[in-house]
């Protein structure tokens, strides 16, 4: 079960003016689930994304980066779950490119004007025809308040939606942000394995746009995994349809620019954590905090060892403070680090000090804070200022049967 | 249970002259075990080894490296399981220090003649007590006949024990090499996450035998991989006692130090790989196989990104050719490839080429070697000629299970 994570209510999430939403059941995978949907964007927004660095990266990633660069702008993106379109070669691109050609010939648009993504299963064909005979549904049922449905069309074997809106004031007028998400296996940065729309009715021009999409996600989807593997269909998307009255922001150290970002990054990191809540089988959220470091970067390098550890997992789904294994993964993540002068801590518990246990500690203690559904592991370095936080969760039983019988 | 494994029987393990075991149930961690061995070298014999890169190294392994790095000679190896004596600071170094000075006490040499070995639970303290009052058992035990108690004294969650013997002629002499090796979980290189012992009554040169010794292992353990945790207490020793009547390999462009490497290297391999056929959990003991390549290092951190995965391993444990996942794994390994360029086979079985599914492939195919216990996945890369071959195992409940529950 997801750990502390709600599943959104409808009423918590806000429309924004610019973008309409359709989904429908299509029956890509498997019966009585809404797994397509289509998002319109009014024709002033802009765009930007970031995608998956994995090279088998899917027909999709490949052609929505192709209309994305075009510069012709964006009217509408199209997402199905159910299968990835992943590994499907030259067949795989024509069915995205159809899938796109389908969207514009409904919206009216070009078909470079569309961008398509898909999740789900890898290396299978992608069901062109029931897509294609799904989209009028979808291009039926356009609204503003059809957020809650998206979040449940692009889920695969997520438990709960992920879904969260913001508003903030920008030069005094109310913008809002929405974003939706989904996991929740394949989940390991570069980009983190997952599909993200965030949408305001804020105005942003297109550089700026990215810099904001790619800042959010380093600072949210880039911090968490739940297994390692960087999956072939990752993305995050960030749509300002400007349809608000507040002015275009097109000076990145303007004070609108810095308050939309925080907004973003907020809603993203909330989305992001979301992911890790509902990891597949995850039973504990973990934070894995590394201060004190010489750099941002060997601190995420020490995180992630501790944070990928299938030993630290399950020590934790067992919740058994064995917390040997936490330092040993710290030991093997390629830092030439004095073990000597390293502190760790589980919550405000001191565990490990001086290359051993330290004095204070009791095994009680430690029980305590294991037993709590999210736990931070905090590693203190002691030779640096840097810092860099991960998220991640435990390693189940349940992550085994779930990715044991993902295609049955 | 081990895939394809069977226990060594007492019979096939051939004594080796020169060196003498002995072990006893000292009652470290759990009673009516074996848990606790001595090994006798006679005065010639030379020692080399390999040890964990983790930056916690165990106390053990500081204490090892001191005493073989003395040039004082090696008299015996002492090795307890129950207690990694891993992550216990001062104490831990001085506990190391006390058993080595209790086996020179009892066995007549100096105590930087002894090298110490230890394996099981991390971050507590190793109860030196114990280990003390079992040691005039192990010297009263001593004999040349004891490899499989031995192999037995070192297991951990190891279902079967691990130890092999060979015979080659050196020189019209017949030698003999016995190895033992423990796993199985934190099964990752650099050292692989285990103990191993091999012993040969050839005589070889220090310097030479330091070198036989990491060829072996970079051939070997270091090629294997169970859940890509990286031990805190690994250690490969080679001993040669140079009791035979063989004459002292002194040269290593010789025949007999070839003729010699590769035995050495041959039941390091069979020890390595019965580490993964018994790795915690396994059913299916998986070859990864990258050839192809314009060097080892890609080809390696290919056959890893592939060994490593979590949602690979699950996909072998459920028997699912959910070979999507494989390509994933290898867009994900930080190499720049030309996925269009690349093959993927299941054994014999083409599965994918031009960057998608190959058109002669047929589901059925797929499954019948997935229902195998051995399976190799061979990546042809057609761009060169280097190769690796890295061994795992699959990822089941048993390995949750096994590691969630270790401590108690």
């Amino acid at each position: 079960m997801p750990v502390n994570l709600q599943a959104p209510s409808p009423d918590s999430l806000l429309p924004v003016s610019g973008i309409l939403l359709g989904t429908t059941e299509a029956n890509i995978k498997k019966p009585n689930r809404k797994d397509l949907l289509v998002m319109q964007l009014n024709p002033q927004s802009t765009v930007a994304g970031v995608f998956t660095q994995n090279r088998f990266c899917a027909a999709p990633v490949i052609v929505a980066r192709e209309h994305l660069a075009s510069g012709k702008g964006v009217r509408a993106l199209v997402v199905n779950t159910g299968n990835a379109n992943a590994g499907t070669g030259e067949q795989g691109l024509a069915a995205a490119r159809a899938t796109c050609a389908e969207v514009a010939r409904l919206l009216d648009c070009g078909a470079e004007q569309v961008l398509p993504f898909s999740t789900g299963v890898i290396m299978e064909a992608l069901p062109l025809e029931r897509i294609v005979a799904g989209l009028p549904a979808c291009a039926a049922n356009l609204s503003e308040d059809h957020w809650h449905d998206a979040a449940h069309a692009i889920m695969t074997t997520d438990i709960v939606a992920k879904a969260v809106s913001r508003q903030i004031e920008l030069d005094g007028v109310t913008v809002t942000i929405t974003g939706i998400a989904k996991g929740s296996g394949m989940i390991h940065p570069n980009m983190a394995t997952m599909l993200g729309y965030i949408a305001t009715d804020a105005a942003v021009a297109q550089p700026l746009l990215q810099q904001m999409v790619k800042q959010a996600a380093d600072a949210s989807f880039n911090c968490i995994t739940v297994d390692g593997d960087t999956s072939t269909n990752d993305a995050l998307m960030l749509i300002a349809t400007g349809a608000s009255s507040a002015p275009v922001i097109a000076d990145a150290k303007s004070a609108a620019y810095a308050r939309l970002q925080a907004a973003v990054t907020g809603v993203a990191t909330l989305l992001a954590q979301a992911i890790v809540r509902d990891g597949e089988g995850a039973t504990k959220f973990i934070t894995v905090k590394v201060e004190g470091g010489t750099g941002v970067d060997e601190c995420k390098q020490i995180a992630y060892a501790v944070a990928r550890s299938p030993l630290v997992k399950t020590a934790f789904f067992a919740s058994d403070p064995n917390l040997g294994r936490i330092l040993a993964a710290i030991g093997y993540a390629g830092i030439a680090l004095d073990v000597q002068q390293l502190k760790l801590y589980l919550d405000d518990v001191l565990v490990a000090e001086e290359g051993g246990r330290a004095a204070s500690y009791r095994e009680e203690d430690g029980q305590r804070v294991m037993q709590q559904g999210d736990i931070t592991v905090r590693v203190v370095l002691q030779r640096g200022a840097a810092q860099a936080t991960v998220w991640t969760c435990d390693f189940s039983y349940d992550y085994v049967k779930i990715n044991a019988s993902y295609r049955s």
